[in-house]
């Protein structure tokens, strides 16, 4: 086997989640999906078309009906002012998830020693996938704030990241609003990053999968998103999932956007990875898109809720500074004297009964961190949470406290 | 983008298919795929699934109770003599299709620069992946044979496969039963092929989808397959699906049997290639092999039946050699005078209403065949295929031989 493949680190996420398996009184916090199951009407054109018995090979590129509401609602949010250029259908193309269309463009972008930079903490499928076809692989840091307002929030620090951006650099890989942190670009941040890979002819892989879950003002409801200001040649895709804002995670469907001129390269990829996706998962994409006013604001003003409820009961434990974050589901915070986020992840399983995720999974210097998932269809569940971290750590304090001291 | 994917051919038989779009007139045999619906209990298993809520994400490697009921399944086909091991779900990993777990296990395998091996003509997705990885790809040609008792059929070069496999080739990449060609590998060559690879340290991917789908006495009702022989720490890795089995082509669901030191990688690439395959369709597939008796003896007794339909009706029209094949769902010829058979095919739907696959998407030195998938329900559209190939072949005689003469 690959060393490339055997050094790949195995999910410290599951490994906590693991070290919960069978045990019904641990609240789980640590994967990054809803507790709530896909709205009826979405399950129930899948449940048609599977009835109609449409239950053969599709276009590699996706449904055209698919691909053509997909760029509808694409360009709604990203091409809908004034001399813009509508997002054309034959941008796009569905995958098998969004993680199969980041390592679709992956494929399509990177040869082994391909230099390849990363805004990281991140998911750390993203990282990985690059790794798989041999980049060389550099990462550029947030930092968390340690002070004032921003206290506990990690900021990009926008003059390093084009530093480290050369015309050698192939491919950007940046997650925002990011997964872990919640760490969202702005608008100017996003315009000095084009600009500078314009010149640079550097790729941008844009994951943008939670820019709907988004809890800043904004015109359009979503974040900042490279499309509302890229031409359609640019070298930029776009990632997107129907995971998140159609609490539709286990139905592996995403899309990307993509230059024109990339659609015949991503078709024989897509025939590669994996030929296509089910006609009947595609159906269910349709409805979710045609419907979407009905699911997605209320998916987002209940993650609101969750977040203003976890994040200032969070802030009540002494010493817990943690930021809000404005984009995606998850707080992400220090818990003071505890450095070893793998370590106490799992202490947390097992003394406390709470399943957070480890920071250390989703970058080296996160080490210290925790990430807690906030989709949690029942609000208690977050304050109770939150008791048990409290009283978790006052145990602690009083039987541990002396040794440090 | 890069170069690699560029160069990478783009689908031949979808050309020819694309060439037919929108004719309802065309009698298409072009596709690998059957044209008969999955059978209404598996589709049930699905609805039921997604009644039930099931639309969250699964594990890595598929669910517990599907890779048993797989191994259990492989263990009765291949393991279930005196002596055997039987084949453990630990070595099993759901995929999504059988495209997908060959791609995964390239990816497990091949570095860049790395040298490959594949037995041509072959399904173009197992020579794309290696090349997508960026392997130095060579190909060892199967060779027709032009009279005889087996006039038409390609067979092994079996010392010349062998030679050409160094202690330096990482992989080697074989189909068969074979699409296109129908070529099958006897117990004695698969015996021959793992002895040497064992030699050469090789990894051997088998590509082993088509092995219900076999025509010959056997004891197992299957295709001789690597599984037979191997033992489990041995470098193979076999992949299966339910697409042609099943019925279940466009459920994208699929399965590799690999060494249990496999196992934890594999879980790793599973991740960040797809996720996991929906749970939905994985209950699909835990029901299929559950009543797999009612199903793939069927199927296989069916394709049988317009197998001996095929291929005696395509003897009868002048100079056409056809090999009656042992395995798979294809039939592979030449016609002859015509060479260019990309130009044939587009031809033969233009002028005929008669949609094929030319040779040339599976291997340059297959340019003059055509492939023609007999998983037809109705045998009638078999037999009229032919009559409609005969008549062009009549028309194009007397039109255009003058010229030729």
């Amino acid at each position: 086997m690959r060393q490339t493949i055997q050094n790949l680190e195995e999910s410290q996420i599951r490994e906590v989640a693991n070290a919960g398996l069978g045990r019904s009184d641990v609240l789980a916090f640590w994967f990054g999906e809803s507790d709530e199951v896909t709205p009826d009407f979405i399950r129930q054109a899948a449940i048609e078309s599977l009835q109609r018995g449409e239950t053969f090979y599709a276009h590699n590129l996706g449904l055209p009906e698919l691909r053509q509401a997909i760029a509808s609602a694409m360009t709604a949010k990203h091409a809908n002012h004034a001399g813009a250029t509508p997002i054309a259908m034959e941008r796009i193309a569905v995958t098998t998830g969004g993680v199969s269309a980041l390592m679709l463009a992956v494929q399509a972008l990177v040869d082994a020693g391909d230099d390849v930079v990363a805004v990281t903490p991140v998911w750390p499928n993203l990282t990985a996938q690059a790794l798989i076809m041999g980049a060389k692989l550099r990462t550029v840091s947030l930092r968390p704030q340690t002070s004032g307002p921003d206290a506990g929030a990690w900021t990009l620090d926008l003059p390093r990241l084009l530093d480290s951006i050369t015309p050698g650099t192939k491919l950007l890989i940046l997650n925002a609003p990011n997964n872990p942190t919640g760490w969202t670009l702005s608008r100017n941040e996003q315009v000095a990053i084009l600009d500078h890979c314009r010149s640079t002819g550097t790729w941008i892989l844009a994951d943008e999968v939670y820019e709907n879950l988004y809890y800043a003002p904004s015109a359009n409801a979503c974040a900042p998103s490279f499309l509302d200001i890229a031409q359609p040649q640019d070298r930029l895709v776009v990632v997107h999932s129907f995971s998140k804002s159609y609490l539709m995670t286990g139905w592996r469907l995403g899309w990307l956007v993509m230059p024109p001129q990339m659609t015949a390269a991503m078709g024989k990829l897509v025939e590669f990875n994996t030929s296509c996706a089910s006609v009947f998962t595609q159906r269910a994409g349709i409805v979710a898109l045609q419907r979407r006013d009905e699911v997605t604001p209320r998916v987002v003003a209940h993650l609101k809720t969750c977040r203003d409820t976890l994040i200032p009961a969070l802030r009540t434990l002494p010493d817990l500074q943690v930021a809000l974050p404005l984009g995606g589901m998850y707080a992400f915070f220090q818990l003071p004297g505890h450095t070893d986020s793998l370590a106490t992840a799992k202490r947390l399983v097992a003394e406390a009964g709470l399943g957070l995720a480890p920071g250390s999974a989703f970058a080296p210097e996160a080490a210290g961190w925790l990430r807690w998932c906030f989709a949690s269809k029942d609000l208690g569940r977050l304050t109770q949470g939150v008791e048990r971290l409290g009283a978790w750590l006052r145990r602690v304090e009083q039987t541990e406290s002396p040794r440090v001291a």
